[in-house]
Order: structure tokens, then C-alpha cells, then sequence
């Protein structure tokens, strides 16, 4: 929590829920990358939060981006990005998109099937493409699916197809499921990596890069591990699977980037119960919830810490619910979260480490809400 | 699947995901609700769509709306409405938007506890209050939750609470469940609204209402019974429970009333597997998924029927997907979709029973993807 963004919400009432982002965090939490892995490559993931202002304050401190859309890809090159360092990273592409991010001069994709290589072979010849292969996400808070990916095997095909119809087969990507508590993640799907170079290097096609993804994770309620312990994993599994010839390698944190540097603050709306028993479960409801910008509560994934006007009076479990008509939009229920038992209607809380994938979650317009607000400072 | 919206459609190329609404639907709806229940009044519920042209039409046909924000409400009053056809129907209100909801003419609102009761006594003082008692919501297919309502017992002090502070103990209110497709399912709550009637007769206190809720299905995959087994079930309800002394009833249609009205028109950008296995199944990518518009395929609560142009061909299973690069965004994988063998990337498909619960859940950038454009003819 910063002092910061503390005075900054006291000096600027607002009505309404808002995201606050202090950009001194962000800009640590880069040089905190930078010196963790001094030889690898930081792409940011622009979908966890790009608001211009964060994205110029990195473009100014030489990262690079990794981008899910043309969207994205112009908002990057808005902050300053020159094409060299904008990666397309969407496996899902259409290949219109493809020549409009090829127009605007994006020379590197991720793909993770021939199906995909043969867009980009016809909408952006010659490029260079990398395979995503499947990571089983284990240790990672945020469900990792088989969506993106191929299995290792299939990647050396991809790869050699797309040697074929004259693109440069530049790497191998894979991402360890975010919020991934557990550094020694990254070691297994090293070894598939360099499995995949090995193989291609005997069907003459040389490999350049390995892209390590993101899944740094945020301090939520649980501690996590300080960067410069996966610095230190990463490094050593690149050792140990590629000995001297350690690839060049690029990372695409997100999260880890501006998740703590946000702070989000909501209003209670109402606090009741549903009936007189003694025992019964008191309902928190706040001005935001699923669909304003909490997404990520979602099966009660993500668990934020909220620091309220009252902390330090004796707490009891509630169900933290959002503001909308929709049953669904309950946050926090299976697992109570404890809340004082004097906070009252009316109360400001602050929704800490909501500096990643809140804002452009949040619903157009639900219940007519407005999407969240966002103010970087 | 009407033939308007296929002509529009053919008429008027679109690039991206789009939902086209067909107006003369709605207006079906709207008359075949007033025909089963001819003396209950309809409110919209507006969080359902609220595109101006749907709340105009509807308000033109004599319609009350339900509204969950002071932003709603000002949509049903720009869209023709009158204060009086309008109910605040959210639980969980700011006391300051019910001061605004109050200025704005609005005299009926929604509450489930005393703390509401207080704040509407104090913001719009001698307004009518109605209470909304909990229902288990079995046979819906959208998940009801505990969030809105409590106990029939504790809806009965709630509105003596709000007698005792001068607003008018106006009626009960509930909800059986969004997508409910079993008729049958109103009548244990009408039961209950009926002790709470009785009882409160007893100390003084009449009450007028019942809220029939919504809960109204749209036919997806599985048939559902027609509106008039509804008017059925409910008017016998009724009489069972309050004999001859039926009280005046509204009911809340939102999916019912729009969602066989709006088809979305998708494409598909991608068919892949994820290895070269016989047995592995197809993954489809749509341009379109829960952070799109389809946020109700949510644990695979809605599944929508889905047309395409290779209909008639031999079908197999395959998990489908949406376009952003969220492990989450996967609709249907537990119970795969069935389509056809020969879909193709670039195939547009058509997505049915698309009017309700899409436009305003999609998130207002995720990924750099815009929000689900409308059209309504």
C-alpha cells in the first residue's frame, strides 16, 4: 500500500469505485525484472492493464510488449514502442489482423499450430513466429486451461512447418499458469524447450529464443516469492537443460508488473443479513464487484486483501457480494472473508494489489454501471 | 431464427462480432406476456438490454421497466416512460441514488432488510417499499443465489419496520430463478407471500402487491413450455394461496422478453488441436466469448444453439473457445459442442437467443477487443 496513493485519494474525493496506480511502483517493479534477469528481454503483457500512461512510463524505460490485439499493438506503438519491440503473443489470430499488425510493422508471432502458421505465411511472409506448448499450470492461482498450446512433439512440426513456407522459426514459449507461486515451475517446460531445439537443430533449423511467459505473481493475502528468486530458478534450469548455449530469452509479466501497483477503492453499499438467527452469515456489498472490474474473484480464484476504517476491531466472517442484479455477481462466499464487525453502510474500503486485470475486465455498461474508473498518478 | 435479421445480416456486412435484434420479436413477446397474464402489469427488466430502441418500443406498447441504477431509470424515462411506470428494483441501493432515483420521480423500490428500509425512509420518505423474500431457484439454469431477499418471517418485520417509518408496506417480491423452466416453481413462493399478506393483515398493516419476479425462459437447446403454461400455473397459484382476494401482480420478464429476439453473428478464427493424437478433440475459436458478450456461459449455465453454414454435414465434438488470451475464456469444454467436421476457419456462425444478458456484460476493453456491437431493425 502506498503513502502515495493514500494522499492522493484523500486529496481527490471521487464518487463511485476507482482504480488509483502509482507509477513509481510500476517503475520498480520493472527495474526489480531488469535486475532479476539482467539478460533476458521484458515484454509487458499489455492486456493486464493498458492505460496509456502506464504503458509510456515502461515504453521510456526500454521494455518491450507483448500484445493480444491490433488494439493493442497501436496503443503500445502510441506509448512510444518502436515495432522491433512489440510482439503479436495471441495464439488466435485473424489473419486480417495479422496484415494489419504486419502493416503497422510487428515482425514476431506466437503461434501453437500449421493452421496458424499458414496465416501468418500468407499475411506476413517471412516473419518470425514462436510455438506455444502446453504447461499443466500446476501452483498457479489463475486456472491455467489447454487453450493455448500445442504438445511439445506437435510444436517441432509446427515450427518446421513454418521453416518450410520461408517464416523464421525463432522459438519456443510456454506460460506456467499466472500467479504462479512455485519458481521451480519453470524447469519442466524448459526441458521440453530445449528437447525442441534439439530436434530442429537435427533437421538443420536453428532456434533463437525462449519466451518464459509471465505468472509472476502479485502479493495478494498469501507471501510470495521475491523476483530475484525466480531470476534464480529460471537461470538454473536454463543451465541445466541448455548448458553453454543458453538461447535468448524474453518474459511477458502482466500481473507482476502493476498488480501491486493499484489499489482500488469501493464504498459498502449495504451490510445485512437474511434472517434473525443468531448464527446467520452477515452480506457485505460493495459498489464493485464481477462484472465492475473484480473478475478475477471468479470460482473465488484471485483473494484480494481489503483494508477498511475499522481494522483492528474484532472481525467475522461475511460474503462479499457486488452491486448488480445478478446472482452471480457474489465474490467471496464458500470461503467467508473476515471483515470487522463494526464496519458500517457507508464505509470507503481499499481493495489492495488491483492493479492487473481489473480495469478492462469491468462491464461496459451492466446494470448501468459504468466501467471502472482509472486514475494513474 | 427470423428472416429479418438473416436479411440485415446479408445486407449489411460487419467485421467482428455483432448482435441484431429484431424489434418485431420483442413486440411478440410483449403481447404474448399480456396475453397470458392480462391482469398482471409487465416491467421490462432493463438490465436484460437496455438499448434505447428496445426500452422505446416496449415503453410504446404501455410497459413498466425495473431498473437496477439511477442509469437505468434514466433510460426508461428518455425512452417515454413516466415516473409511475417505473420500480427501483435493486436491493442494494447508494442512499444518494435513491435520493436521485427520488427526485426523479421514482416511488416504488425493492428491499430484503431494515438497513434498506432505513435508508429509503430517509431518501425518499412515503415511498412504497416492496419485500423480497429468498427462493432455492431449483429447475433455473442461471445459478440464484442467497443475494437478494431473506426470509419470508424477517420480510414481515422489514415491512412493519418500513410502516412504522411512514413509506407504505406496498407487497412481496421474489424471484423463482433466471431460466426457470418449470411452471410449477412460483407457487411455493406465492405461498409464502400469502402468509406474509395474512400476517401483516393482522397487525394493521395491507398490503397491495406481489412481484412475480422474472424468471422466464428463452428457448436455447432445450424446449421449454410456452408463456401461456406459465399465465396457467401462476393465475392457479394465485388462487390457491390468496382465494379471492387475488392482489394486484407485475412480473419482470427481461430474458424472456428479449433474449429469442437477438441473434449474434460470430466468425470463426481458428480450429486446431493440440496434438497429432487420433482421438484429440477440435478446439473452435469464436471472435466472441466471455469476455465478449457470452459471460453466461459462465460454468457452462447457457448453452446457446449455434448455426453454421455446413449445417446437415456429420458433427463431432469440440471445445469452443473465445479470442482473448485468457486461460477462462473457454465456453463449452466439460460438455463439448457438437459442429459440423467441415466447419472452416472464416465461417461466420450465427449465435441464437442472443438478446438478453450480452451487450452490457462484455467488458469494455479486454485484450484491446471493443465491446459487442448492437443493431436493432
Amino acid at each position: 500500500m502506498t503513502e502515495r496513493i493514500l494522499n492522493y485519494m484523500a486529496a481527490h474525493p471521487h464518487e463511485g469505485p476507482r482504480l488509483v496506480v502509482d507509477l513509481d511502483v510500476v517503475r520498480d517493479n520493472y527495474r526489480a525484472f531488469s535486475k532479476a534477469l539482467p539478460d533476458t528481454r521484458v515484454f509487458y503483457a499489455v492486456k493486464a492493464n493498458p492505460e496509456p500512461k502506464v504503458l509510456k512510463l515502461l515504453a521510456d524505460l526500454g521494455s518491450c510488449f507483448d500484445t493480444a490485439s491490433v488494439v493493442e499493438i497501436k496503443l503500445a506503438l502510441d506509448a512510444g514502442a518502436t515495432p522491433d519491440r512489440i510482439s503479436f503473443g495471441n495464439t488466435i489470430k485473424k489473419e486480417r489482423d495479422i496484415a494489419a499488425a504486419r502493416a503497422l510493422g510487428i515482425d514476431l508471432y506466437a503461434v501453437d499450430c500449421i493452421e496458424e502458421v499458414e496465416k501468418i505465411a500468407r499475411a506476413a511472409p517471412g516473419a518470425r513466429v514462436f510455438a506455444r506448448i502446453l504447461c499443466d499450470g500446476a501452483g498457479a492461482e489463475w486456472p491455467l486451461s489447454r487453450k493455448f498450446g500445442c504438445v511439445p512433439e506437435m510444436a517441432v512440426d509446427v515450427l518446421e512447418h513454418a521453416h518450410r513456407l520461408g517464416l523464421t522459426a525463432y522459438g519456443v514459449s510456454f506460460h506456467v499458469g499466472s500467479q504462479q507461486r512455485d519458481p521451480k515451475m519453470w524447469n519442466g517446460a524448459l526441458a521440453s524447450a530445449a528437447m525442441i531445439f534439439r530436434t530442429l537443430a537435427e533437421r538443420g533449423i536453428t532456434l533463437s529464443m525462449v519466451n518464459l511467459g509471465g505468472g509472476f505473481p502479485t502479493r495478494y493475502l498469501k507471501k510470495i516469492p521475491g523476483v530475484e528468486s525466480y531470476g534464480t530458478a529460471i537461470f538454473n534450469a536454463l543451465r541445466k537443460h541448455f548448458g553453454n548455449r543458453i538461447p535468448e530469452t524474453i518474459i511477458e509479466p502482466g500481473r507482476g508488473m502493476v498488480g501491486n501497483a493499484g489499489i482500488i477503492e469501493s464504498e459498502v453499499v449495504l451490510i445485512s443479513k437474511k434472517s434473525n438467527a443468531a448464527d446467520e452469515t452477515r452480506w457485505v456489498y460493495l459498489d464493485i464487484g464481477k462484472f465492475g472490474g473484480l473478475a478475477e474473484t471468479m470460482d473465488e480464484a484471485i483473494r484480494y486483501p481489503i483494508k477498511t476504517p475499522r481494522d483492528g476491531a474484532e472481525l467475522a466472517p461475511c460474503v462479499l457480494a457486488g452491486p448488480t442484479c445478478d446472482s452471480a455477481d457474489v465474490m467471496y462466499e464458500k470461503d467467508p472473508y473476515f471483515l470487522p464487525v463494526s464496519l458500517e453502510i457507508g464505509d470507503r474500503v481499499l481493495i489492495e494489489a488491483t492493479g492487473a486485470y481489473t480495469t478492462t475486465y469491468s462491464s461496459c455498461a451492466f446494470n448501468g454501471f459504468p466501467p471502472l474508473h482509472t486514475v494513474c498518478i
